[in-house]
């Protein structure tokens, strides 16, 4: 009977091969590939993802599934295969629900609204793109009705980002986060604000692009198992544990930019370089959900990379690297520099203080378009209203607000609060390192990373998509999501710097 | 009936976007691929080229081509669809021919003959590669009995590179080139050696990176549709019309290394990029064969890079880029240095004068190995007894000899003497050329590359595979294969670069 274990994992790895070189042809895509080649990518792309998910929902895997299903019944629930059968049966329960026609349909449907969004966006046309979206949300709302079951009208959304996650899950803790978020950002604003522009000047692009390999390098990012390159997007992928491959994008006059976004990146690249390598080729082998990986990338670039203690170790030799712009620069101004809090009305330039309620503003609006209580064409003034609410700012134009993100051409509803459980998720853990290694704070102002590694490796990494993401959190923390240890976070670290009471 | 072709179309489209899927993971591997990946992207590698093999000889894939034979009868047998079908009808017969057993038990063989190959030939131990040759030769000699209606034995593996080719052809014109080429650089090596040591200096990189770009840009290789990147072995490959690599590697102490192989491989390049858009996706979207695409190599790589006229334009700017090295040698000096001949062991370090010896010594071991008239164990003296024979030289030892290349150990036998008539078929074509472009020379001589590369367009890019190799150089010629080009070509230039009588 194991043998019908081996025959799944065989079709498996032939629809992860086939996953993966997808992967391949988008990393190429967004990296070296010529423009002329574009209209034949976009054939070979539909054609892998057609042949990877005909072999997905095929009578093959579906019978192999059954007799796998019969022989873990009796292991360990916690081992590899059982865990294996259970997430894949949980992927073909969902997509079963799915008829192929509402998949054909959203996928026309997508194809004209990210090309009405961009048109939209370029020229600040939110009536252009209002239509689309008006369809979108009525095939979103078709999706939800495809699983009358849930809880949650929301529930099936989220779950295909964040397997098992709960609606009202978020809106309770999101509910606790507000005005905490809301009222911190107020008392921040009445200080002094913090002058930011010493990080704005010309830093030639060749010394960022060392200075990020360096530190990357001593991190731990592993080169032989992954590289990095520039892309317009800055992004993480994988095409196997031993490739895992991320992105950047340097500004010529800005140094925040390529800097933080390698950080960012290399975290989620630790978390796919950390997975066990006998997970490798399945469906194990990747992050536990979108919210989790993103706590990764979140914790290298915030809670380590616009940390004192990091600064203390990096900013000598980045002063090295830029003297005419940092050498006579105390590193209290830098450090104050990279952590200036500012209500923008944009959502990735949005600082550590604000980007949850960037997020929850979205939760929110998603919410009531789905339930029918907004209007697409209302969108717009809802969206101001909200981030004068929220932010205290309008943005100048709809372009700059409402049609700033691709999300929602895509029909990406329900992804959106993934980016705000990543930091919390992210504090929680951090609190909990800092109990189990009471050196990490010394450790990291001399450069040392190797402890810190070692617990995600052990705790989070490892395990790849093994858990579920709420019960990875509950193995991990002994407890379920909170936003308090994000909120003593943003406390304690904005209290220091803008001198809060 | 037309709705037939369209099915076939698209299937075949599946099974192009398979391979092109697998071209671009072994480009990648081949270029920035971390070390780290390998062992899952050779399970990647196997799993799309059995998937797409699995599609080609699928009994879908065969009735649509049943039916497309009904379709394409009554059509202008020229038409592309006539000739889409005529190609793959030949493709398939030829696949139907040999067992899946045979098929598999090659692969293994290859897999174990190629580690032992590179074991011998690291160790200069012959002897250890000697079992996996002849397991090879004999896997090989059955292949051949798969078509037992062949004029000849060698017929069906020089098919395999050169579609419809003949060994007595063959035979025939290297009889009538070998004792020419012989006597030619006999004569050569009764004259003063050139010194080719100017070539031999350090050369900045970057430099000879930059100094190929311009170069193949103002020869019309198309950056929209194609790059160049390194590579330990230059290359060319291609994901689509729209998309063609070519790689090159630097010698940063040898001028003649990164220049050429970039040249030559621009030869590939402009074939697969000058094939006429609507052939695209079907296998007529590549060169018609193994020797005519490198004819085209050839031809710019040598009629035209090796040229007095192409140095008359580009050495002054050479001599720009590398003043020390250049600034006080003159044309003819270089241009001699560039062209020295003189009969070496490795076929891949070859001039132009002695590189197809190389290749009909090779041609005569194939067919003496395979009729059994010598045996493996015999193969290092018989190939240093035709070394002798044909070049003058003996290799010092056998990694330099008979272990040189890796073609055997992969199976690849009937190929190389692919190599031979792209050097045959550059020169007819180049007569035609320049009795078609009285102002050829004087066109290169100011780097003018546009009414050449509209002659090769119009005669042979364009129409990709869709005529068979001979039939080709049939309606470009008017003739046949011939001999007499080239070697009037040889004996005017050499005769005039060693003062030959």
């Amino acid at each position: 009977m194991k043998d019908k274990l081996e025959d799944l994992r065989r079709l498996l790895g032939e629809i992860f091969d086939l996953e993966r070189a997808r992967d391949l042809l988008e990393w190429d895509q967004s990296t070296y590939m010529p423009p002329g080649a574009a209209p034949e990518r976009a054939l070979q792309l539909a054609t892998l993802s057609k042949l990877s998910h005909q072999k997905l929902i095929s009578g093959e895997l579906s019978s192999l599934l059954e007799d796998a299903r019969q022989v873990t019944a009796s292991m360990n629930p916690d081992s590899d295969d059982a865990r294996l059968v259970q997430r894949l049966t949980r992927k073909l329960e969902k997509l079963r629900k799915v008829p192929a026609e509402w998949v054909e349909e959203k996928a026309r449907a997508v194809s004209l609204s990210k090309q009405a969004w961009e048109k939209a966006r370029k020229e600040d046309d939110f009536p252009h793109f209002e239509p689309h979206l008006t369809k979108m949300v009525g095939l979103i709302r078709q999706y939800t009705e495809f699983f009358p079951s849930s809880d949650h009208y929301y529930d099936p959304l989220l779950d295909d980002y964040e397997s098992g996650m709960q609606t009202n899950h978020i809106r309770t803790v999101f509910a606790e986060l507000l005005p905490e978020q809301v009222n911190l950002i107020r008392e921040i604003g009445e200080r002094e604000p913090i002058d930011a522009s010493l990080l704005y000047q010309p830093f030639a692009e060749r010394k960022q692009w060392d200075f990020g390999l360096e530190v990357i390098r001593k991190i731990g990012f592993d080169f032989q198992r992954g590289r990095q390159d520039i892309s317009a997007h800055p992004y993480t992928t994988h095409f196997g544990i031993g490739d895992v491959r991320i992105t950047t994008r340097i500004h010529p006059n800005y140094f925040g930019s390529g800097f933080f976004a390698t950080l960012h990146e290399v975290g989620h690249a630790l978390y796919e370089q950390g997975i066990r390598p006998d997970l490798g080729r399945t469906l194990l082998a990747e992050g536990a959900s979108l919210g989790i990986h993103e706590s990764q990338s979140r914790l290298w670039e915030n809670l380590v990379g616009r940390s004192r203690a990091f600064w203390t170790w990096a900013y000598p030799r980045l002063q090295q690297i830029f003297p005419q712009q940092f050498g006579d620069l105390k590193l209290e101004t830098f450090y104050r520099a990279i952590n200036k809090v500012e209500p923008s009305p944009i959502r990735v330039e949005a600082d550590e203080a604000t980007y949850n309620l960037h997020i929850m503003l979205r939760f929110e609006l998603e919410l009531t378009l789905l339930d029918g209580s907004l209007q697409v064409a209302d969108l717009p003034e809802a969206w101001n209203g909200k981030m004068q609410e929220y932010l205290g700012v309008t943005p100048p134009d709809d372009a700059t607000g409402v049609l700033q993100d691709i999300h929602w051409s895509e029909g990406l509803i329900g992804y959106f609060p993934t980016y705000a459980l990543g930091n919390l998720f992210a504090c929680q853990l951090w609190q909990l390192i800092k109990a189990d290694i009471p050196a990490l704070e010394a450790q990291i102002e001399r450069g040392e990373f190797g402890a810190l590694r070692g617990w995600l490796d052990e705790n989070l990494y490892q395990h790849g998509a093994k858990f579920l993401p709420m019960e990875l959190v509950e193995r991990v923390t002994g407890g379920g999501l909170s936003a308090e240890p994000y909120l003593a976070y943003l406390r304690s670290k904005f209290g220091q710097i803008y001198g809060l009471v």
